[in-house]
């Protein structure tokens, strides 16, 4: 499906423009294109391929649509591939995470990006983008920059809910006793911060190659804005890892509580269970059948051996109350 | 066994031609022969080694035939050491690995592909490269790469099966008790992974040669095809990191579990031993033999004292069933 | 707000200038200004910018004050991000860490800090530079140096004190049983190990490229001074991965000695039981019914049949204590 | 201990010379001399490092003969250490690895080698090597190379048995019990495999040096074959890795299975108990001594109560076997 | 403290001179003086400065003594710290690393070397180097080195000791049952083989760079040398990633080895328990107030009864015998 199509004159938006106008804008110096596409169809793609020249393996990742975060040469022209990450509720109600992929390939003057099961579109770069023309004069490098920056921004609310949802589970650790569902929170979240990583780490590695050395002649200009976007990505990066190291902690922390817990409870048991064996025995004693017991004879000898069955429990249970096994 | 012997020009097939006439093929530029054998006898390789000229080490390692995946420059030509990886049925029915091997020896005009344990042929590349004739003019790199690409390709339904498994046994983790059969899967999954890791990672940094810097000559042509390959292979890598990252959390989830079950388990049977222990002790207090114990005289002693141990246990019950131990 | 601007020449300080005649000094040759400020206001920052000539996105950066450290070229200024740690009592009395944030704009005659988030200024920084006109002449670089030097300077307390309280969870891991406290001050150990180490662990990485190599213009003369704030980095960092390395073997330890104290506390359960279900058994003998129990009719049967439970009782309670089960 | 000293020409054997007259053969070009040593005297090391000019340092090394594997180049000769492991049996008849030690001194018309704490030899190598002509024409080199491969050879057997070992272990951990023994094979695998790692990692890393980019004059026209040992440990190297990990992984499963196991044994406890706990409630009731207790006049009260209690743990048994309790 | 202060020309002592003519012998070629202080005041350190022209950030850091290991380069002069590692008694009689400091300043014609913490000292360098001259010819390097070489072998008791405990720890561990104090050892190494770590590692890394590639000017001569330390620390650290990792095993199966000793007290615990209970049922059975109990009146009830009970018992023994849960 077209979003849209518009021709860019040194920053300036000049208009929008029928796909079949594409070729001869793109013949004009000073000028670019930019065209957004949501999941487009074959004979859409196709025809992008052809008024671009992109290169036929670019294309044929981007119409499959399951590729990793990765930034590809093809001669002038480059071929991006991000992956936007949302939160959405799965059926059950729970939160869980979307991950998307935006195509999008560069040359000296055209943009094309392609957009597949992202519900989150880019008309708020382009509306940025044409409100600054002194940026956008920086080309069709520009534009790669702003949309990518766009997807890394959305990537911080993620990771600080995921950080949010770690203090969360740190806190309630020690405060609650553990259970199936603290360690199955915690390894959800383990597993969404391996999808979010799966997202930023290899286009962390890409976008380091965009600026420093040896970069694609296209971001010559605009290298300084690629490494904003890397500063940005190995932030994240940062964060995902440190999330993922506290984890495991947590995770064996967890065990160890639980095995205190075990103890715990084996000791209160244990203090309970004397509490009712100790007069068992006692009872035991005086249903002995022995002719000569005189306290079966005393007056008060039942009240007095019930007495005493008490007396020894208040004691066994106070001895177990100063040792906190109750 | 050999499967097919054709000569090519100009990425069109001339002929099957017979395994005497490769030297006359060999010499004609703008030609290329490719041959395909299924574990060949000592002599057929040898013949071959004759026939290319190639390399006594490289012919050695293909005879033997147990070789890590791996990609070798002798002079101008290649050696590459591929393992296809599929699923199959072992003696008992379940599920197993079958790493096969195939060796690949390319030069400027001849291509040999030497295939051990495996019963996945190439006819599907053949016919599919003899469909391109504008492609296969690249000549005996394209073939490599064609081959290449069949082979990654088939990682993939093989480590999308082993993450459906992951997530199965992810469910099945906090829905159900942990079992020992359980624990056998995960270990299970894990040894598959390290099977299908060891095909796929030492390929990955070999394919990592063949784009970029510097190149062998015969890839000069064709690295964008290489580079396409690398990164499925990096895709597939992913996903046996994370897969293996998760088994190892989930084998600690998993001890975690079991602890807590046997948590649980200690706290129920504790429960229902109070509720045999306490009236024991009640009725061990009424078989005391003092003389004096009103209570044993009265005429509904007997089922009043049933009553207090029914009435305790009552108790006991419902307190139990409000801490949840029951 | 702007807690001092103050212009240096040859090492000197010349005198305090109002912000309005920063760029007259900027231009006088070796000659520069040193502006400080502590979380300005978006005007008092956009006018630094304008007079220093700052890049907009090194401004944006220190705007939004949230950062990772770092250190990055614009032309031929530096743009650096340092986190100070220190060291604070949260609401509820315990210590926590906060993670301030200096950011600093080096040009070749001027130098401008931003703090944010900290309470710790660099008055003595200034003052010590100022004792010192003979580095201070090294220019700008130098005050860089020293800026970073002391920030630098201040996490070996705090990891000082983290290996200390790390030293005494050893020591009492130990010497007493294990609880729930325990598990929780390593987990929070690890926690601000963590957070000092996102300080410190990038921001050597970019001191490490301010010497050796291909070093920035600015810095070319003070090299061994950013050697020596590495080597404190490298140290700082080397104790913290240390220290994250006994964690995790504490961690580990932790759990098994709870498994152990469990082991121990089962024994001794179990002796005391015996201790208590052995007399029973015999008590329940002698209260068995059947007419021909000789004992029962001794004169003693009684007494003797309470020491026999006692004698019992003794011996066992000898052997559970030799066999350290009591 | 002199093993043989033998003088070649053009890659044929002259003759077995006498120790004095090595120097003659030196001279000549084409010529080399191989000398094999096993724990030689001082005396006798002396004399090499006398003849073909060794350098101290290494002599020294070849004399303490507890070296790591490294290659070491002293001007245009180098010095080699090799780790040749066996398995032999202990005197408890345990299997256990022996790492001898080979020294390798190669200079362009030399090879000295010294074996150390090691009963396999090297004639095999020898004899092989006379038996190629055309490949010992190679020179010193290519001697260097034969030694490597067949001490690297003699790793496979070590490490295919180590693998065979794991497989096993790990096919009795799901269907037997875990005991003591199982662990202590898991740990003496894993000491094992360690010892192995310890000779072929550095040897890989060090013969990575000979092949590819700056390579030893001496190595120039063997690159290949040395690459060719390179690829042998790597695969060592890899199944090494992979064991590791699996054991790793199966000691943390054998705990989870011990904890299982646990589980289970307390299930079948309490169910037991509870066979035993119930009757002896039942059997508490009728020994009360209530004046009035219809039950105990009845003519077949007694057998009823056998009969009730025998009941009640027959439902109880029954009730357990389909929990799978019992 | 000043320990001495001796000047060298080619290779031969001169004479001990007083600290005020070295700058008289520094001057002459092929002269160089060699100076060893112990924990010197700041007065003599800084008299050495002043005589050297040593680098304020060096003498600072000498001064303070609390480094990590490290070669630094100022100008055509070298500053290394290096940290033997001694094992002490520490006050309770327990063995400890005692960590000293050795701070080595080295230029064309001066070593100064400065002692902190560390009881032993370096004159049997000086007296075998003075029997060298040959060697010591070298110049200052070959003092540097002699030096490192000395501070390096004595690592090697200290290592060779803690891997001697781990065997003994290890070879305990499956012989005896697992207690407070082995956790405690294993523990113990751990902390010792990271500090032996800190003292090696980074000297490792930074002797690395004194040979092969670009090497400071002064160490042109003496690379071999250094390249011998390298090997040396290499070897070390190589034991001591090695005990690392054996430690973390052992540490884990340790823990099985606790959850399985558990296991089995909890079956002899049961088992015991039995042996009590049952003929508790039985005597509970006979202490039944039914009319019509026959065995009451036979003749040898009781004793029956009692042999009844033992009789159980001894079958119920001989089965948990078989199970070996006795």
């Amino acid at each position: 499906m077209l979003i849209s199509c518009v021709a860019y004159e040194n920053g300036r938006k000049l208009a929008d423009i029928p796909v079949e106008d594409i070729s001869d804008y793109v013949k004009r110096p000073d000028c670019f294109v930019w065209v957004a596409q949501f999941e487009p169809s074959r004979e859409e793609l196709d025809k992008m391929a052809e008024e671009f020249d992109l290169h036929p393996l670019a294309v044929e990742d981007a119409r499959s649509g399951h590729q990793r975060p990765k930034i590809e040469e093809y001669g002038d022209s480059l071929f991006a591939v991000l992956q936007p990450v949302e939160k959405i509720k799965d059926d059950d109600g729970d939160d869980e995470l979307l991950v998307g992929e935006v195509d999008i390939f560069v040359g000296p003057n055209y943009v094309l990006s392609v957009r597949h099961r992202t519900h989150l579109g880019f008309t708020g770069v382009r509306a940025r983008a044409e409100r600054e023309p002194e940026l956008l004069r920086n080309g069709s490098a520009f534009v790669l920059y702003a949309l990518m920056d766009n997807v890394v921004d959305r990537y911080f609310p993620v990771v600080d809910d995921l950080e949010t949802q770690l203090e969360t589970a740190e806190e309630q650790m020690f405060s609650t006793a553990s259970t199936r569902d603290r360690l199955q929170k915690l390894y959800d979240l383990k597993r969404k911060l391996m999808t979010l990583k799966h997202a930023v780490a290899p286009l962390m590695e890409a976008v380091g190659k965009l600026y420093g050395g040896r970069v694609p002649q296209l971001c010559k200009g605009t290298q300084e804005y690629f490494r904003d976007v890397y500063d940005h990505l190995s932030r994240i990066n940062g964060a995902i890892e440190s999330s993922r190291e506290m984890l495991t902690t947590a995770t064996q922390v967890n065990l160890a509580l639980i095995s205190l817990s075990e103890n715990e409870v084996t000791k209160r048991l244990a203090a309970w269970g004397a509490l009712i064996t100790v007069p068992t025995l006692i009872a035991g004693i005086y249903g002995m059948n022995f002719k000569n017991m005189p306290e079966l004879d005393f007056a008060f000898g039942y009240p007095l051996a019930i007495a005493f069955m008490v007396g020894v429990d208040a004691v066994l249970f106070w001895r177990f109350r100063v040792a906190k096994w109750i």
